[in-house]
């Protein structure tokens, strides 16, 4: 488990009433963030301090991995430069009984402070650059102390629905569709039809794959038409549609695609994420660097977004 | 391949409409019918001549294997001896150019009928006790040739919608519970997450089970909370939320459970459809008999259900 502190920008009432964070992926210079990239690297079960006007007043249990996803449309005008595609991590916040204002405890506070990366200077003030820095359990414990709460609340994580903000903004993509008056009534269907890998996707995928290319099984009922950038990321009906965007999987296959824990290279060498237990790698199957086939190039244009925004490294 | 004939009763209209068929599970008396298993015997890809009203107008391709299924709303006061629960059969039916009588070409269709379970008697009149009777396809082909029909027509099987039946019944479902009035909010909204696996119900569920029992994988996102007892055929909220109504699969193993590919025996030895390849259970790790567990009684219960009314032997 690790420990976190996130300094809110002007979204901190949206992110904790959405129990989540969102972060654009990079700064918008182009430049790589260590703040935007430890969104990427929390997991379930990490334990976040919420800073914000100064004060530290919720804590929050990491419910699931974060995803690539769109910034949130209740964000509104605020952070208008930041990119249209961010990361979202879910969250689950918890007031705390008593906000602490780091500045008054400064004394405890200072020789606890990361070196690089740090979410505060010297004088107690939130750091201009700094979103999600890594603390120490120690700095943790000392903001929970002076927060009054009891620790033991913090333990175990919520069993919050699964796959919360996937199906939020699938819903809200499909709803979007529905409305959409420029595409006929077919298009639409055969759009929403696409997100389960049902109809013209499924049909098209089936023109260029044969069967799933970890466990080798090619039994219709038995897979799933998996986009490999997926439905709610697409930018256009026809990258929804496109069989080259779609993989057949054998259900857990699919699950792992789609979750981030496996990927693939250009050569068609399976890609193991560091957070998929060795064990579990085992049960499901996998062996690292395992080649069926090699892809197309429409295919690898796909799948370069897949290892970028879903594969979790 | 297979070739059925069915003598509709008076439910052609629905079952041609609706693109199915549907028998009960036994006769009224409780006896096994050869007619009635023959449903559950059909397989994807199997061709079907529909008889009704004293000829043969449709012929269909079987789309998927039944499954357990109420009688359809729309058969209304039809069949009312019937059981409440059958077999239900997807099927996709083409009208025949031309309508086949057998009474009149009965001298090349006596030869061709089966000695035992024949669809029509010596007259050439249905018998009266006959459904689904299987048939050669010598016979198939001479009413195909009586009917102008081109053979090529029924070359391969249209690529439905996938679980179209299971979709249509969860939802009607679904749309029942939500109108119950006797039911509390909360009690809707888990008796609905149920339906997924997910809330009270995975709670439940995950108080007893701990890990997936074909694949040993015990992460939490990569299990499914699966009902043993389709969550569709309970009798009751208490039965769509028992927690030994459940099990933790991995999802291509929930597949194969909620399939019918797969089932356990009480000892829990795993059960393997003859349905299911030798190929694809390698891939997907089964071994026949393997035991990881015992079931609790309360288990025991729900899949008695599972391997009389999923599990396709």
């Amino acid at each position: 488990m690790r420990f976190w502190w996130v300094n809110h920008k002007q979204t901190w009432r949206q992110e904790i009433g959405g129990e989540y964070l969102w972060c654009p992926k990079e700064e918008k210079d182009g430049k790589r963030s260590q703040f935007y990239d430890n969104v990427r690297n929390a997991r379930r079960g990490d334990l976040v301090l919420s800073y914000a006007s100064g004060k530290v007043s919720f804590v929050g249990v990491v419910l699931d991995n974060s995803i690539s996803a769109p910034k949130p449309v209740e964000f509104g005008n605020r952070g208008e430069y930041w990119s249209r595609e961010g990361w979202q991590l879910p969250v689950s916040w918890t007031e705390l009984p008593q906000p602490v204002v780091p500045k008054e405890i400064l004394g405890q506070i200072l020789p606890l402070l990361p070196e690089k990366y740090s979410p505060l200077n010297d004088a107690g003030n939130g750091n201009q650059k700094a979103y999600l820095a890594e603390i120490s359990n120690d700095l943790f414990d000392v903001i929970i102390a002076a927060s009054k709460m009891d620790r033991d609340v913090l333990d175990g994580v919520p069993d919050s629905p699964i796959d919360l903000i996937e199906d939020t903004l699938d819903e809200s993509v499909e709803n979007a569709i529905r409305s959409d008056l420029s595409l006929s009534d077919t298009e639409r269907r055969q759009l929403c039809l696409a997100r389960k890998g049902q109809g013209t996707f499924r049909k098209n995928v089936k023109d260029i794959e044969r069967a799933c290319r970890i466990t080798g099984v090619d039994t219709s009922d038995l897979l799933i038409a998996s986009h490999i950038k997926p439905w709610r990321s697409c930018q256009s009906a026809s990258e929804r549609l496109d069989g080259n965007n779609g993989l057949l999987l054998t259900p857990s296959i699919d699950r792992l695609f789609d979750k981030g824990y496996i990927s693939f290279d250009d050569d068609g060498n399976v890609l193991i994420s560091s957070r998929l237990s060795t064990d579990d790698a085992i049960r499901f199957g996998l062996r690292q660097g395992y080649t069926r086939r090699t892809f197309s190039d429409r295919q690898k244009f796909y799948l370069e977004y897949h290892r970028k925004s879903v594969f979790l490294p």
